[in-house]
């Protein structure tokens, strides 16, 4: 018998967003009458358990091999991103809002992208193009996917399209976008649970800067206050790692996500260099970064300017 | 200084559903404050010529070399079918119907891609959806598009969304449906202007079927009369051309675009295998083959199973 189900995937490494506009796709192509069920290609984070368990929505199944399926893609249009077996399978629809990729298809199918904060954003616009009722769960779900994409509207990605449809999600559920985005961003780091030492190591980078070596780590979080009030110990566990690894400083930018703002701390000799570098003051170990988010490109280059 | 404009193109050997769809969503843009001027990469055909001459609407410059530029493409998303340069272009849209095909970009963009009947139909919703009124100009272009890309709505590509749309068009400038859509399609073939010797070798194709070859020429037409009514020096026509070249037989397919039906002339031998193998009976040098469209699948196929 031929397998008339559609299959609606997310990119691999789901993010919120890839599992709960699967999901949320999926119903509406099941209120249309077809027969579409939502799977993913990847493990569930921790934030989109968070989500799934506070809307009780059960885990989409894993979709091992898509080969010889109608497959309908959200959130990617990317060979390279998606599920084993595509190329094989028959890619009936595809709803995205990243750039246009690789994916061909023999036949005329429905494709829609477009350069919006969500691919959650896209498929309530398409609920509502289409005349389908939100259901509550629904609504918590893209909502989750729209607010964890945009960093709570925040992400240079956002549009006036993104503000609104958050809105309206928000109402239908009856929670406020920025409380329930800050719940949600919180669940990404789960910084509480961390030792001070996995504060400075989780996303760390070392840098040769001339003849010396210097270190660089971040932490991204809605919730800065778990780092800084543990200042203390997380300084003693940057020098600990100064002197193993014989860094010529050691920072650790703490970067509040819905702030926009840094506060680093700074262990180790040239002192004065990242001062003026950063065009900061470090008093206590300690600075401020007013507006700078990126570590890439706000931090690292004007330091590579002044130590080489 | 940087060109902002966006150059709106369909594809080359342009139709009439690839200028006007062009014309017309250049239009919308504009209407939606883009700095937005239609274009195109091929010549004018008469169908076009004439829908734009009915329209009073101007041709759409030749795009010679896209690279550099902003672009939309319409209908069509391929390299091999578009504008010299596209590789070096920004594509900042695609609207279109047909496969999705090997254009990338490097951003999000607003991609949509339905499975209809033509781009124009694509188009007209467009409007519809950012309430953008349509003028008359406007709607004689896309309604020509839609009928030339839908055979007036015959062809399978058609859907419940098409014939909606043409309904919508006609009413704003106040034609009928069926009644444009055969002035639209004579002029296609503009058969009053040819020769019985050019109506038959106008799209014409030898075969070998065993030892022997055979010539099967086919007319497209809405206006059959215009073949049928010239009998007598079209089979002429048609009894010089077999003994110059020698075929076992040649027939003469009038195949009836609205209608969906085929009259065919015959000259030469064979008769009673040409009869068999296509359900027919030869009077006078001439049968009817209800349904048959296509030499392809519906004639070539049955006559070299009984000639071979």
């Amino acid at each position: 018998m031929t397998d008339t189900t559609q299959y609606v995937v997310g990119h691999q490494q789901p993010d919120t967003d890839a599992i709960c506009s699967a999901i949320a796709y999926a119903h509406l192509k099941q209120e249309q009458e077809h027969d579409a069920v939502p799977v993913r290609c990847g493990e569930i984070n921790p934030e989109t358990r968070f989500v799934l368990d506070r809307f009780d929505v059960d885990d989409p199944a894993m979709l091992d091999d898509a080969s010889g399926k109608q497959i309908v893609l959200v959130d990617h249009n990317e060979y390279s991103q998606t599920a084993p077996g595509m190329e094989d399978a028959e890619v009936v629809e595809i709803i995205d809002h990243h750039r246009v990729g690789d994916v061909e298809t023999g036949q005329p199918i429905h494709c829609r992208i477009e350069p919006i904060g969500s691919t959650s954003t896209l498929v309530t616009k398409l609920y509502r193009e289409n005349d389908v009722d939100i259901p509550e769960h629904i609504a918590g779900l893209m909502l989750s996917g729209l607010l964890s994409d945009t960093v709570v509207l925040r992400s240079p990605t956002t549009t006036s399209t993104d503000e609104r449809i958050a809105q309206d999600l928000a109402d239908i559920i009856g929670v406020d976008v920025e409380e329930y985005g800050r719940e949600l961003l919180q669940q990404k780091s789960k910084l509480g649970e961390k030792t001070p030492r996995e504060m400075v190591t989780g996303d760390f980078k070392e840098y040769d800067m001339g003849e010396r070596t210097v270190g660089i780590g971040q932490v991204e979080t809605v919730t800065p206050e778990q780092v800084l009030e543990q200042k203390e110990a997380v300084i003693a566990a940057m020098q600990e790692l100064r002197e193993e690894r014989g860094y010529e400083f050691l920072t650790l930018l703490v970067t509040d996500l819905l702030a926009e703002d840094t506060e680093a701390f700074f262990v180790g000799n040239h002192r004065d260099t990242f001062e003026q570098a950063l065009d900061t003051t470090v008093e206590d170990a300690q600075a401020s970064l007013p507006g700078v988010m990126s570590r890439k490109k706000q931090v690292v280059p004007p330091l590579e300017d002044r130590m080489t």
